[in-house]
């Protein structure tokens, strides 16, 4: 059965994006990880020698030994003949070349860098939300002439605002959202924000978020239409902020719909929401939203491992209510989305799961 | 002139904003502090015994022996008779009695609670905001056949929205606000936020407080006709949270105007606004509201001190910019003020120096 | 199977340690807990409407609707005749009254309170340290014509210390322990530590802690002769500090030993040191003192969960060197163990396992 | 008399050290800041538009548009040929080199940084506690042929320990010391500590820390002879820790005195210590030593600015009692100093304004 198993990579892996990875790939049903690829400084090193292992948890024994390779697609499949996939938690500028250089090597490349997510013919997919998306695919390697590809995860958050408005865009229209952020201090990456600058603070910037946010909501709830997807026609703006938390992304959420929404009806379509195509897969959460009824949740040290079989793949909302400014067109509420499971590595292992559910990965 | 000062009385003196009045009042030139009073268990104990001090800096030597006296305006004019206001940090449930009692006893109560802030014959002051609205407290006195009045000072994160609405409002008018607040824990008093439920966290909701912020905002930017406050017309919706910070409140704001708009425009009008009712007065600010160019400015630890003469007196506000969802007729920026400053002690003392400079202080 | 468990009651239920006895007992293999008991005011009502659940994770269903009983043997036994122990969470003042009281009611108490842990006749356990010491229990029923009894943890500081000191007094001898606290928040209980107190500062006092962690060390590394436990000759003296960290107490320590040290021994000693008494019992981690190697390990969030098969039963041990000012005869390093799981609900939970495989809970 | 001030240059003026010197000079008596140096990239351009500013209150205007020189007393003299004194907040690896380039061009450096501090023939000095080693400088400039000179402060942990030891070794002699620290994050500098390693936790390692602290109290506390230190005779130990506090180093202290001491002497002694050659200097602290009587002080946020003038000049002590391991002869309490204030940029302005007074500065 092990032998079954698809081989993948991760790129980047020495990164807080590359252990989440680790950790989520590491004893996993339809993965396994042979290869491990890093900067070129960490090239020939062991991944024990040189990761920064900020996770809560102990570094799983298997990769401790592995001897980091660099991000090339020569050096990779020389090593690792049979990689068909590789997760990338690279850094934007290296994933610009890296990743198409992987997909044109015939790896289908599931990425968490920024670099390809609004290009056109990249499927930028949260399963629950988009998963037909992925079918651009197939557009993408005959345009480009691969046998891999792109999958771009979303950024980390984004997670709860698309999670939440594909369900009350589905059942009442979305017209505008009012989006304010407030972001942990691991979606910034190690060693990221210094100590100085958030303690007893909060910033109330981070580079290119908003736009970043503003963007990928409309690609990610467009619709998808032979090898184009037009964008949703709502618009979205964001404050974003970082705050003094760990992990896990909140956002609160203000929407204007089409047509008549009451918090009751907001409640019963987000609760219900379901998604046949992730329906069982590895890393897909039982329930995509979570609502709590207390009046003082969700909370990012409480509630940001909600999700079942995988802790903190659930998008966690509270507090919806009447928008008074939208009167009868509009609720208020707040997300919690974990930013480095779900908002990042998970994010992207679900994307996997889901293409070779729909036998997208290649012959 | 020491004895010229205006005889002044602090009411629930042992508590983090008790503590603030002291702070500010204790060298000032217009009041002296003559008596302080608390709560029941605390009367007769000396004030250093009792007080939890949780200020920066030391507690002044003038008050540290002061015997505290109970909450009651017999007790508390037999001890001084010549007192003429007294600044109330009580509990709401305390100070809906004992507020009119000392209004009826002919002290002018400058208060810090929350109770009669909505009362239509209280005036609800921010003197930048709206002065004139004090000259309510002659009404007050005629209906209630008080001599002296109540004089309410506001929630303590309504400060940066109406500060900085007043030039919007008045140079473009204004239709919508969404506001998100990140406040901190300071705004709770003490003890407070227990730091088991803050630290690596979020709290998504302050009780009232939201609906505090809407009505307030609608008090304070109306017009006063006659005897009545006719409230502002705009729309305004809250999320708040608590977030890991000891003092400043910041909060976003994305405002419809009712004409053009454009971000310069807006920063134009709050640099540019002034209060003439307030010049030269010991704790108005130069400048009512400070703007930061940075793109990551306004931070609560690097900013809540603006002010001068009195730190933390004036309005941060940044990030000044377009908001999309409302094209040419918003914008979106973040304020910060200094919550038990400029949104509480600072604001009544400030509200004490406009009623002595405008005559209203009685006879 | 499951009528075979052994029936417990939970007092003090609704608090953090409670809420830590529930989450380690509710799907314990020999217990099952069938009664939860709190104080007045929450009697009569169901433990999820007046629990403030403070962990990570759900509070479990099977407790979520069980009616809290009042702290009183008679009314727990009434509604739960078969309980044979109960855990107790309770506050000092009130466990001073009820844990002799269930005791006399022929139900064996296993505290976290510290009222009777110096008592003489009452076992205070730590099942890897002193065992043996259980056996004090029959002295105390028949002194005290109890059928049920009173078996202590300790305070949540001393865990690792005097685990870390069982191997080395073994070993070489123990004269002088220098200790120096820097303890959770957690260890104070809820609401407990203020925010505005622990944010951006340290406290260097914690009531009677210093006390307790000198002579609770004394009695736990003593010797049972008969009915008479002759505490430990060292001398230990500490520093106990209040840090912003939620869980895990570290503690600094510089140990001067009877006999010649080395690093490599003191370390040697602490990593194969085993018990037989717990091996294999339910909460009995596999490894009770883990030694990390890295110069800057043990941390309090990425190591405090450390333990197998339940997390957070291990003492972490590190930096283990030289203590220069003991020339040969000594060490220096640093521990961190789980204040509320291995140095609270845990310990106990595990010092009841323990009382049943030695046949001490009675006939 | 602007005209009289002493001209001086502050070298690696972008970093926290640096603007700390900024901060103390920019309105002194004596001296007056005439060029600012830094690294090279940094060379050429306006301090605004490259420091970092992390300090509370603004950048002085002063310094604003000054023009970063390159860190070479060539380029330095050259811009401003007057100067008498830097000021060195330089990183290691480059004062190795550029301090002794600026002493032989005849400058005197007052330097924060390491590398110099246990050179035999560099005054290593915290005025109150041995003014008299700066005579070495003389010693200094003859073996080395320099006109100008190095002195060093010390490293920013050992202030609280060296200033109380002072007065505690003049009276009852000091055998061995055991000391933990509990370190604020600006300790580090700028970028520093990333906040995901020091969010809800404790770091039990700094890098040499621990080796400086042990050296630099025996060469600090020795006596000069001559053009010789010689070391003092006691051993300290200590155990470093990094804690989730911005500015304020605490330090245990365990202290063993050759003759008996108690408490109450120990008090005296700290207390009334003084120290003529500081007296009535700017920087100098009315009370090198403040004892604080409360149980719970001192505590970084609230104490760390004592000192008058200059806020976070004085050591601050608390909690002194018995040391119950060292019998009648010891000790143990707790003591804070301003990391970089008294520890850093403060304690070396004090240096200068020592040398100026004792006439060691130069003809």
């Amino acid at each position: 059965m092990f032998a079954n198993k698809v081989p993948v990579a991760i790129l980047g892996a020495t990164g807080a994006v590359g252990a989440r990875f680790i950790q989520l790939l590491h004893n996993h049903p339809t993965f396994r990880i042979v290869a491990l690829a890093a900067s070129d400084r960490s090239e020939g090193k062991r991944y024990a020698d040189v990761a920064h292992w900020v996770l809560e948890g102990e570094m799983p024994r298997a990769v401790r030994d592995m001897t980091l390779l660099a991000t090339d697609p020569d050096v990779v499949l020389r090593a690792a003949p049979d990689v068909r996939a590789v997760f990338s938690a690279l850094p934007n500028e290296i994933a610009a070349i890296a990743e198409p250089a992987f997909a044109q090597a015939g790896v289908l490349v599931f990425s968490n860098a920024s670099y390809h997510r609004m290009v056109p013919d990249v499927p930028l997919i949260i399963p629950e939300v988009n998963a037909e998306h992925l079918r651009l695919l197939r557009h993408q390697r005959q345009k480009r002439g691969w046998t891999g590809g792109i999958v771009c995860n979303t950024n980390c958050t984004v997670s709860g605002p698309a999670m939440t408005l594909r369900p009350l865009y589905d059942a009442f229209g979305v017209r505008r959202v009012f989006c304010v952020s407030m972001q942990a201090i691991s979606g910034a990456g190690y060693p990221g924000v210094p100590s100085l600058d958030i303690t007893d603070n909060v910033l109330p910037y981070i580079k290119n978020e908003e736009e970043k946010l503003e963007a990928e909501a409309r690609k990610l709830l467009g619709r998808l239409d032979g090898s184009t997807i037009h964008e949703a026609g709502f618009g979205l703006s964001a404050h974003c902020n970082r705050v003094p938390v760990i992990d896990g992304h909140m956002v609160t959420m203000s929407v204007e719909t089409e047509r008549p929404v009451t918090p009751e009806d907001a409640v019963r379509v987000m609760r219900e929401f379901r998604c046949e195509h992730v329906a069982g897969l590895p890393t897909a959460p039982d329930c995509p939203i979570v609502i709590r009824e207390e009046p003082d949740r969700p909370q990012p040290r409480r509630d940001r491992l909600t999700g079942s079989p995988v802790g903190g793949m659930s998008v966690v909302v509270g507090r919806v209510r009447r928008e008074p400014l939208f009167g009868d067109y509009g609720v208020k509420f707040v997300t919690l989305a974990h930013n480095t499971i779900r908002g990042a590595a998970g994010g992207s292992v679900l994307n996997a799961e889901l293409a070779w559910r729909m036998g997208l990965a290649g012959d």
